[in-house]
């Protein structure tokens, strides 16, 4: 029964949880042979890097295009390889590693000195972290970022997931402009490469390819439904992360320290398929 | 470029470390459709598991069982679902959640103050954490342990492999008796369920089912490689650690705080065929 147990939000927090309604053109799907993978993009931290990412999109520069590195545990890293050879005809992006903390954002506080941090939290539904007037967004599983050269304002177009345990010393060392949304069943099915080789597939065939990626704006009717997450600034997610934070349930023989890990806290996705 | 500069451990490291070869009697080698995966068990932490186990190993109790519970980011749990209902015919286990710290068992310091324990480390290539006279495996991704019910002497058949971000809450709540040494991407191809049924597969044809156990040494000559894990206690991984802890490689613009995640240190497997 262990699932049971630990993975459902309180029947109360379930009742007070709000859900925000994501804008389809933040919205991009990337089709794999192995399902659809849903990514939401996030302009308030990356406007740079989601505009040029987004031009990428409707010009289907990423078709046929592959997972050439993949690293069990670490990331999935996809393009035209051109940040291993010579920059590419796409412009070059300025870092976007953090911004200035201002009125504009909300934030839900998860942990006052945590590990990596001073303090880490949500902002609608991105997770991140704070000190003094910077912030930044994290690096959890299923995070979307721009791969980049030795030079931080290096990154154009080949792009990573995060597939494994959070690799936290990335943080404001890349540009995250998303996070996967729905699929990372998905995403956990892309072609691994050997260790050995720093996660290099060499040979062509073996990799997971790309079909498409395209904006949710330009998605057929049919195929686009209206996607919800768990809006972070609610009553409920504050309550739901309370009563992880404060295991009640008989279960817990030890009752765990009252932390929690960022990137471990469930921010859940709804879809509805649209009937237009 | 980014794989290559952050999974690779410093060349000094690698010429220093050092490899423990593993004992076939402590690996277990479970066939999917999706390939094999092996676990290496832990006999010092979980005596009383561990024979189980083995013995429901060699009496092939797993053969055709399926993983019927598995929630994306969290758990992966297989058996014959016999937590579910009734308790099976097999002896329910006493719990082995952690145990007293002695000169028996090595220890690699980690980190200390991290967010879930006032100490991590590693005992022979496993993540654990301490605490006074105490000490505990933790619940790293690719941990293999036993699923209960509320009484925390109820674990008897079922288990579950980590598939997500540490869910270190469990810590010393359930007997982690094991962990994934090789064919971690395999286990993240294993069928997810619907997170609104915590995970439960009802149609048990869309379960990916469990073709069979073995034990390392029951295992064909010709099957059979021989395991090498990176010795945890060896100069070389100390000095890897240490490199991962003071990032100086020129692609680190913003300095990572100076702590390492016990669950997101790499402990890396090495297999020889074996020629006999």
């Amino acid at each position: 029964m262990l699932a049971a147990h630990l993975a459902a939000p309180a029947a109360s927090a379930q009742e007070s949880m709000t859900w925000r309604k994501l804008d389809p053109r933040n919205l991009v799907y990337m089709e794999l042979a192995e399902g659809m993978v849903v990514f939401e993009l996030n302009h308030d931290f990356a406007p740079a890097t989601v505009e040029q990412f987004k031009k990428l999109v409707v010009e289907d520069f990423y078709r046929s295009l592959s997972f050439y590195r993949v690293i069990d545990g670490f990331v999935a890293q996809a393009g035209d390889e051109s940040d291993l050879d010579a920059p590419n005809a796409q412009a070059a992006l300025k870092a976007e590693f953090e911004r200035e903390f201002d009125d504009e954002l909300s934030w839900t506080r998860v942990q006052k000195d945590a590990l990596f941090a001073k303090e880490t939290g949500f902002i609608d539904g991105f997770a991140a972290a704070r000190e003094g007037d910077r912030v930044w967004l994290t690096h959890c599983p299923g995070v979307l970022a721009m791969a980049r050269n030795n030079d931080p304002d290096s990154g154009s177009t080949d792009f990573y997931i995060v597939i494994g345990q959070a690799p936290r010393y990335l943080d404001r060392n890349l540009t995250i402009f998303g996070h996967v949304i729905d699929g990372m069943e998905v995403v956990q099915k892309i072609n691994r490469g050997p260790t050995e080789l720093n996660g290099i597939i060499e040979d062509d065939l073996e990799r997971t390819r790309i079909k498409r990626l395209q904006l949710g704006k330009d998605l057929d009717e049919n195929e686009e439904g209206i996607y919800y997450r768990m809006d972070t600034n609610s009553k409920g997610f504050i309550e739901m992360m309370e009563s992880r934070r404060n295991r009640k349930d008989d279960f817990f023989h030890h009752k765990p320290p009252k932390v929690l890990d960022v990137c471990q806290v469930p921010v859940r996705t709804r879809i509805e398929k649209s009937n237009r």
